[in-house]
């Protein structure tokens, strides 16, 4: 099949998805948990076979590679704790009367298909596809090569499972494999309606710079802690390290440190960040760069003011910082800086869905649309409108026969 | 000033109107209606010229170009009323302890800025800047050639309201005149968060091919209603001629009339229809194709699910309805039809943010993220996360020295 006819297929199918009942999706849910459990050595293996065919890798590309017997333990866990979330479509935000027997309703639906591109770790298609079954959206994957035999294996067994549902549309979660098959599918504008690419900038970018249809997520993540003159010294130690060495890697760790110029312990500050094996750099060549390891731009500045304005100029968007004991610099803070997620004596490094207590996240998004922060099962729903009537037409309310009445329900 | 340094300065104004308090925001509207108000005489002289230099128009455009009385006081009226809106950012979605001093608030927030490109209506500037204003956003504007005399004029007469109220940041509000302003324009994705065009099929399709910048609106509106055949003749009468004929050339009327072959009475429908001046066409050209007069495609089909799956094929997802008695065969339409309101025995006509009881609009959006449907002032926020701590770092939670308690406040 090709991705045209897969991506139209995926659209019918999310369509009759958006009227399948919550009991259905959970029986769809558990039954792929089951099939995963059931077939754990076929996924040992096929992770094994990935791994030998991976060849030289590092150590850190080899850990999130590798599907370990906890790893799949919480893969497994993970769908049963999506079928417990609240069935996030059909529920009703608000209900009027717009005048007698005229009712108004906006209500959940879901977005329709989304073509998710990710990266290769073993626990990523379990999730998002549970993701996507319980907000009754259709789901393109598209995983990281190294993971293809893995990949391959687990969309089988969760076809294999859906295809036990017989109410459960077919063709609701599919799996394509080449970088060709992508940019294919970033043309099916007529049948995708939403794009999640997680992982490296330059695929974002990418995604971002060849498609028409919406994307979710973020290309990089420079994220600032700017210490206040009236920072408390330990928690500025404690939340800077953490911050850049807890796992330097992360989007959601700081690539830039601003300080307060008066404040009284500067030094110590940066000799504690130091002990911790980070390197200092006073004067980058750019302020927007994401090291990803742990390297630290480090400004001094005249005030909270000069904090987020440099911030607003040079962050992505995704999450910043500032230490304080003084409340009115902080409110300036959180209230001035445009980013995602913005803080107040707390480690940048809890930017995250499940940290933020959403059960599973789709991604982390920097955009100022739709979905924005760590997106869980909520940035997979829109909503529409229905109006139920008993024959009322709108020449009347035009001719000022009959006026709206507007009465919340 | 070139358009990237309007776009730049826009995005520095955007910053500071997100801290803005709601009592500068409704004192900044209150002195443009005033402003408006005090040179009403310039506003209609502006309009006479306009008019005059639009040389040999229709009579509907000419309606449409014309700012009558009337019209300048709901003008007026539009602005004062926008003042009385809830304020639309800085609302607490929701908030919860996720730890013991760790306390995570959703709070929405302006986009930024919003550039919107609309059609010769003269109410529609002051409009689209009150409701920018109230949501903290910025903007850039482009209206229709038609009123030139009449935009510029008011755009002035806008600002110089703003020079007044101190707080107010400057560069908020912004207008730009040509095509190749607004091809630029639609580059600025750096400074620009989201585009409004209102207008002409064509202009949005451009506007939707020519930007990285997130697009909310629609291009067409292709709206269908299905006369089932436990249908009420007279309703089916009423609705199906409201919904074509009181303002055919709007985006919700509708194009394709479906009716159930076994309804009893279609002779009786159609002969109805037609008195209404209405030519129906039974086989057209194509199912997707947009009148705008007093045409409409007509089809039989033979179940609710026939129909059903027509609209969802040729719908533009604006508006479809159906008509019947049937609760069962209402909730398969209510339910299935992907589109962005879905009615049962009432006129399409009725899709619009004032009918809906938003007090304004700044379109209808056919989009399946973000806003759908008619979008009022609150399609104009997003939301971010604000994390107030006393220290945390997330080593403690990865170690398990800590738990996370997820309290809701």
């Amino acid at each position: 099949m090709n991705i045209s006819e897969i991506a139209k297929r995926a659209h019918l199918a999310s369509i009759q998805l958006a009227s399948l009942n919550d009991e259905i999706k959970n029986n769809a849910l558990i039954s792929i948990a089951k099939n995963i459990e059931k077939n754990l050595d076929k996924i040992f293996e096929a992770n094994r076979k990935d791994i030998q065919n991976a060849g030289n890798i590092n150590s850190s590309v080899l850990n999130r590679l590798k599907l370990d017997e906890n790893k799949a333990r919480d893969m497994v866990k993970g769908i049963y704790d999506v079928a417990q979330l609240e069935n996030p479509v059909n529920k009703v935000l608000w209900k009027k009367e717009i005048d007698e027997n005229l009712i108004l309703t906006k209500i959940t639906c879901p977005i329709g298909v989304i073509g998710v591109i990710f990266e290769a770790r073993p626990d990523v298609i379990s999730q998002i596809s549970s993701l996507a079954i319980k907000s009754s959206n259709a789901v393109i994957l598209k995983g990281g090569k190294e993971s293809t035999n893995l990949n391959t294996l687990i969309a089988g067994l969760i076809n294999e499972a859906l295809d036990t549902i017989e109410e459960f549309p077919k063709g609701a979660v599919n799996l394509i494999h080449s970088h060709e098959e992508v940019k294919e599918m970033l043309e099916m504008d007529k049948y995708i309606n939403l794009i999640i690419p997680r992982g490296s900038n330059s695929l974002v970018k990418y995604v971002q710079q060849n498609t028409k249809i919406p994307v979710l997520g973020h290309a990089s993540g420079i994220c600032h802690i700017f210490v206040d003159d009236k920072a408390d010294l330990n928690k500025a130690i404690n939340i800077v390290t953490d911050s850049k060495t807890q796992y330097p890697a992360a989007c959601n760790s700081i690539e830039t440190l601003l300080v307060h110029k008066d404040f009284k312990y500067k030094d110590e500050l940066i000799d504690a960040i130091k002990k911790e094996g980070v390197e200092i750099i006073k004067n980058p060549d750019s302020w927007s760069y994401e090291y990803g390891n742990k390297t630290l731009s480090y400004k001094e500045v005249s005030s909270v003011n000069e904090a987020v304005s440099h911030i607003n100029t040079y962050s992505s968007g995704h999450t910043d910082a500032i230490i304080t004991e003084d409340n009115k610099n902080a409110d300036i803070f959180l209230n001035s800086i445009d980013s995602s997620s913005v803080y107040h004596n707390a480690s940048t490094r809890f930017a995250d869905g499940f940290r933020y207590g959403f059960g599973a996240e789709v991604g982390i998004s920097t955009n100022k649309t739709h979905a924005r922060g760590p997106v869980g099962v909520e940035g997979l729903v829109i909503y529409k409108y229905l109006l139920q009537g008993s024959g009322q037409v709108v020449r009347d309310y035009v001719n000022g026969n009959k006026t709206f009445k507007y009465k919340l329900l």
